[in-house]
Formats: C-alpha cells, sequence, structure tokens
C-alpha cells in the first residue's frame, strides 16, 4: 500500500515533469535544479552565478524553502526576477509546484531558468521538475564520507561543486578522495572546487554552465 | 488521498513508538534521539559522548544511515554496543525500524540508548521514535539562516549542540544570534557550543545528559 502510492506519486510527478521539459525546451529556456545539504551554500553560490552570468544570459531564479522568503530577497538584489516557493513541510520540491511558479515568470524572455531544491541530500533527487540539468552542492566542511552515504543525489547529479574550499586548511576534507569516489559513482560529473565566499572557481563554473545553455539553444534553434 | 495517508502513516508510527516508550521506562532505558543535516558531526559528537560516559553508564547505539555501516564501525570502536539500521533510500527512522533493531541489543543491560537519526533536517523531526530526548546537532558552518528555515527541528529539540566551534573565527556565524533565534522558537532548550574535533564544550554536555538519564532512572526507580 505504501509503496503502490509511492509510485502514484512518483508517476504523477513524472508526467507534470515531462510536460514542463517540453515547454522549457519550446522556449528555449535551459533549466538548473541544484541540490545540497541543508548550509552547504546553494544560495550564495547563485547570487555569485548571477552576478557573473546576468550580462550574458537572462536569468530567473526559483527558491525552494519549507518556509521564509529570504532566499528569493537575495536573488532579487541580484536585479533578477525571483519567485519563492514555501513547501510547508514538505522536503522536496516537485512538478506541480515549479508548474504553477512558472505562472509569474516572463517565461518569453529567459535563457537560464535556475532552480534552488530543499536543503535535503535524500528526497530532492527522487523528483523530476523538468530541468535540463541536476547539479549538487557539497560543503568541505560535512567530511569526505558524503558520497558513500547518499549515492543517489551524488549519482544523479550531471555537476557536482565542492564549496568553502577556503576552509579547507582547517577540516581534513580531501579533494582527491571526493573526486577517486566520483569516478565510482558518477565518472562523467565535473566537479568544480569552489569557494562562495572569496569567488574563487566560480568563474570556470558559471562558464560551463553558459556553454550548456548555449549548447541546448543552438540544439533547438536547428531543429 | 495524500494527506490521509500521511496521517495514517503517523499514526502508526506513533502506535509503535508509544509501545517502545513503554519499554523503555519499564527497563529504566533513557532514550536519545539525535538529528542534524549532513555532515554536522551527530557521529563525531557521539564517539566523544561515548568516550566521556562509558565509565558512568552502560550504552547502546542505533545508527540510522541510507546506507553503509560506517557510522556503526566507527561507534563499536569505542567498545560499546552498535547497531546499523539502513533505511535504503528512506530519509528519516521510524519507530519500526527502531523495534527491529532493539531485537539484537541487550537492553536488560542499558541505561543510555542513543539513537542516530538519518541526515536531514526535515523529515526526521515528524517521526516519534519513543525517545525521552530529541537533540540536534547544528555546525556553525551551516549559516544562521536555519532556525529560521528549519523552524520544526529547532522548534522539537529539547537540547541543541553547536557544533565545529574550531572554525567560527573562519565563518560569519554569530552563536549570539543563534541564541536569540532559539529564544523565540525553543526558550527552553539549552545550547551547547562544542567541537567535536578539538573536544572543546563536550564535557558539559555529556554531564547534562548523564544527569538526564539519572534523574529518569530515580524517578522510575520510584513508581
Amino acid at each position: 500500500m505504501k509503496v503502490q502510492l509511492v509510485s502514484n506519486l512518483l508517476d504523477a510527478n513524472s508526467a507534470i515533469a515531462h510536460d514542463l521539459r517540453q515547454g522549457f525546451s519550446r522556449r528555449g529556456i535551459f533549466v538548473l535544479n541544484l541540490m545540497s545539504a541543508p548550509g552547504a551554500g546553494k544560495t550564495t553560490i547563485l547570487e555569485r552565478t548571477v552576478e557573473l552570468l546576468r550580462e550574458r544570459l537572462r536569468i530567473a531564479v526559483i527558491e525552494g524553502d519549507i518556509c521564509t522568503t529570504i532566499d528569493a530577497e537575495r536573488i532579487a538584489r541580484q536585479g533578477v526576477p525571483a519567485v519563492q516557493i514555501n513547501t510547508e513541510g514538505a522536503c522536496h520540491l516537485d512538478a506541480h509546484m515549479i508548474a504553477r511558479a512558472l505562472e509569474t515568470l516572463p517565461l518569453d524572455l529567459l535563457d537560464l531558468l535556475i532552480i534552488e531544491n530543499v536543503g535535503n541530500l535524500v528526497c530532492p533527487a527522487e523528483f523530476d521538475l523538468g530541468e535540463d540539468l541536476k547539479a549538487m552542492v557539497i560543503s568541505v566542511t560535512e567530511g569526505n564520507d558524503k558520497p558513500a552515504k547518499y549515492p543517489l543525489m551524488f549519482h544523479e547529479a550531471r555537476a557536482i561543486l565542492a564549496n568553502k574550499i577556503d576552509l579547507l586548511p582547517y577540516t581534513n576534507f580531501d579533494l582527491a578522495v571526493l573526486r577517486r569516489d566520483l569516478d565510482e559513482l558518477n565518472p562523467e560529473a565535473p566537479l568544480f572546487p569552489v569557494s562562495a565566499r572569496t569567488g574563487e572557481g566560480l568563474e570556470a563554473w558559471a562558464d560551463w554552465l553558459a556553454a550548456a545553455v548555449k549548447n541546448k539553444q543552438s540544439t533547438t534553434a536547428a531543429d
């Protein structure tokens, strides 16, 4: 009974996500779904990413949190449209929430839509939001055992950002060990060591993301 | 339909948790349910706590993770019984999982059972495990916005550990702001600033926990 319902929920989500994905492609919008544990630094990374890309791409952001509008306010200060979804207890975003949030965004004027998921290393990985790219952030303060303990998230992500590398000297985290673990779980995903605080490494990430957006748009235009 | 099932699930969990709580009280076992985001340092705190208390109390530990037995192996090295529950995808422990794990523990020879929940700031707070005390760990590297964003967890905890205070000089985290936020959400919960790495602050936490165990045992004995 329990398994049955979970499967129905995921099926219903997939159907909505499928429609979202078609709509995004029709409009040439590239969609990033960014995930991490609480406090890994997603929002600060997004502030910096928007700063680096807003001259090159038309960007909007959907912020997912259980409550508060803190994050959408932070992003709106960067001068791009930002919507806040409050899940009111739910531990992840689902495709239906995204569909409703889209109603408030200027979809015909966007190149890149960034969705910041609820801070959670488990449930968000299971819910398709119609995105082109799932990416995740691990903070180096979280420890090297995270890929072993949360393999689905590390396997599903198509790009991984290791944040807070300015704190590396004060932790026992080893980036080489992380790369080795990813070689097992997810060998093709690029790893971007970054510090959202100092800005180190974020240009490489932003350039890679911009290239992925352009690549989708040129493919769509050729259809 | 969805709400209905969630409510049934929680009702079923509460019924099992109620039985667990009666069994623990009958045996004079104090139960701690320890929660946090991934990578906040729960396991290292438990290693240190066991080290500080194992001469005074008979302790066992139940480790909850989606997969791997890394944490139970770490605790077993401290010379106390440790059981690993693998939730196989589930983002929290429930009372039924605890009931099954208990079958492998020497319940008549225990004063303190510590349950380390799955690393997740959302779902574990909703599932009663029959514990006497919910406690939570926040790492100071996670940022000051966590109580606003995950209010249920910060409200439900009866004790809060702020870990990794050795990293305070390298972050913009403010312990006074955390205390002020807790004064709103949860004024009676003590806040223990600790560093699991250096050991700072952990004796105060361990002494407080030992006093809570003794308090329950003297109350139970008086019945």
